[in-house]
């Protein structure tokens, strides 16, 4: 067997115990087992023999707005109102195509060093994003944030257009989807017209729902029902969709995710941040909800962090349930990886975690030590498809230092544009 | 003007704008200015150009359990009750003075290399921790936590006399206090003597209260009043009285504390762990309660991370009571610096934290980018009393590779006796 990279020493969270190895070739895991079967070292192209690391599958980030990069840090604790009005969207009217390529690029080198390898991402100026992770290697769905206004038709065949355009890109790691943003920026009609183009082109659908109390009270007052029944209403609930937040849920909203095996994607970094409020994810799982985790933007959760995220999810069920089994380790990384794992024939999205930093010491339970105390500092190693992406602090074939002299650069050039 | 140290071109969180040096004579802080009035290098034994850093006060970890490094991630997502009795105790049996020192000296640099100074710490073989704390170089304040049981006049004359033999150590930077464990865990005769004796002996109290709903509940129904309440119908509520976790309290108990001047510690970490919920410190504040940040123990919040815990306090605020500008940054880095700032006249405790981190950048608002953002990777210089106790990585004049080879060794003693 020839191999183009032997990771050897390895533990695993999913309990099986002692030194592993993983075997990787043409872009997938081709072997895993116990050090003591490990193939010999002349097999692979390279070797990384990792004593004391931790592997786990690629971390997932499951909704983002991987541009605002830029506008990291801006507004904080301003209530949401003036957050938005007052420090984001002046910034954001004067973005353009080479300002959101440089901040999502420098995004995207934050998310490889913190062992992000998959991120799904909703914004404007998509074709500076999706150039950006064809760029750094990154897998990711995109797709542009649908609102209602003039010429919503332009911006429908639009969004087709950038997904026959895009879909398939950078050796396939690039998905599209339709965004229609969310109910309260979007008419029904436009709604409803977004629902037949996702039907007719096979696109999966991201949209933002139940972030807030106050969203769920404005779409009852316009509809009469909750933004979840809305839209299965107007045939936006589906196995293909991808809800983003799903705060303010009750017991009818949860049925519906359940029924409709849409993704509820948590945020509660974002959540806690704007003050949302906590999703109930353990009602959410007992209900058989398919759940996945997001950071969302790094202007409400300051960074792109799915080690924090993961941290979060596992205790505040606990601490908003009383019940110290409720999240927990297992069911956060399961979230975190949207479901991924490591095994032969699987795609080899890898992440290792350097199990040594003093914070993690002395050795314990590896899962324990990923979800509760390691971050991403510790991350070593981010591969994706089987390239190495990430390592060591470096980002091979990646300019770091441009990106952030740019990055830097389009940050000034906005905030003096504001004054 | 003779300087030991210089610190040059760092950022300030208190508004203060632009570049800034610090100058450090005899453990305190000289001088300090805008880099334009600098004194000149040659007036420093030592000087720190740390261009793209931001300097913080101290970390102060104002509740912690630091030996119990140990039993770090043992029992994790266990209820309370097994994981006290199926994980924690059976370990704690085995303890000796050694492993106490092993491990609370691991323990303490984790803290340092996460920018803490002080860590206030309850337990067992208080010696063995007291001598870690004066060879890591860290101030503390120190108690053997005191229970009812057998023997109670040997327990507080022993803590009496622990008090007596390092109070004032490692140059001043022990103290000591007197530390009854809890209302449910010592009688209220014990409690009278203890108070009695803290009276007598000058010395603060150290005790943990109203952590969780149960707790309450139990003191309810044992003494017809809340634990807070309780304590200070004992004696043992004053303005030398930190009390640990203060979850579930009423508005009665707020008046009370804020009345009292008593210092109510809040530990969002092992709180949200351990399912006791999450403390109203918004609530607490606005009564005008005395409040401080600490990690507890890192069996229960599994780091000892004041800069999560910062974030934590910071984020809850916002997520439990729907006010976008409850919590927030500023309360949470005064709270975890115990209020303790920058300024010449005040000891020289300062951290350093590298802004550059490209979950950091572009560079924002440095208050922002260290509560929100910024983790103890990021943390470059911990300096305690003009001492820099770690710098880039290194813990100058510690053996590291000795404390974690013996925590290690120590560990597996422990958890081979439980098998």
């Amino acid at each position: 067997m020839k191999l183009d990279t032997l990771i050897q020493n390895v533990r695993l969270t999913d309990g099986r115990q002692g030194a592993w190895y993983i075997g990787i070739a043409d872009g997938a895991i081709a072997c895993m087992g116990p050090m003591a079967d490990c193939p010999p070292a002349s097999e692979a192209a390279r070797v990384e023999n990792r004593p004391g690391c931790i592997a786990i599958a690629g971390l997932q980030n499951a909704h983002s707005h991987v541009a605002m990069t830029l506008l990291r840090g801006q507004g904080g604790d301003l209530p949401l109102a003036r957050w938005l009005n007052e420090a984001i969207f002046p910034l954001e009217d004067r973005l353009d195509e080479e300002a959101v390529y440089w901040g999502a690029k420098l995004g995207m080198l934050e998310m490889l060093s913190g062992g992000i390898t998959f991120f799904a991402d909703m914004y404007m100026m998509m074709d500076a994003v999706a150039q950006a992770a064809v760029d750094t290697g990154m897998r990711a769905e995109l797709c542009r944030g649908l609102t209602s206004g003039e010429d919503e038709q332009g911006k429908l065949a639009g969004a087709l257009d950038f997904a026959d355009r895009w879909t398939g890109a950078g050796d396939g790691r690039i998905t599209c989807a339709l965004g229609p943003h969310a109910e309260y920026t979007t008419t029904e009609g436009f709604l409803k017209e977004i629902a037949a183009a996702a039907r007719q082109s096979g696109l999966p659908v991201h949209v933002h729902a139940s972030e807030t109390r106050d969203e769920v009270a404005g779409c009852v007052q316009r509809h009469g029902v909750s933004p979840i029944a809305y839209l299965q209403r107007v045939g936006l609930l589906g196995s293909r969709t991808r809800l983003a937040h799903c705060v303010a849920v009750d017991g009818e909203d949860i049925a519906l995710l359940a029924e409709s095996r849409a993704l509820a994607v948590h945020c509660p970094g974002s959540n806690l941040k704007l003050a949302s409020g906590i999703a109930p994810i353990s009602r959410m799982q007992a209900a058989g909800v398919r759940l996945a985790l997001g950071t969302d933007g790094p202007a409400s959760d300051n960074r792109q962090d799915m080690m924090r995220a993961m941290y979060l999810c596992a205790v505040l069920q606990k601490g908003i349930t009383g019940d110290a089994q409720a999240g927990g380790a297992r069911q956060a990384l399961d979230m975190a990886c949207a479901g991924a794992c490591l095994a032969p024939g699987l795609p080899a999205d890898i992440v290792l975690i350097n199990g040594q930093g003093l914070h993690l010491l002395p050795e314990h339970d590896a899962l324990s030590t990923v979800v509760y105390a390691a971050g991403t500092s510790d991350v070593v190693m981010t591969m994706i498809a089987g390239h190495i992406r990430y390592l060591d602090g470096a980002f091979p074939g990646i300019d770091v230092e441009q990106t952030v002299r740019m990055a830097r650069m389009h940050q000034q050039k906005l905030l003096r544009g504001k004054e």
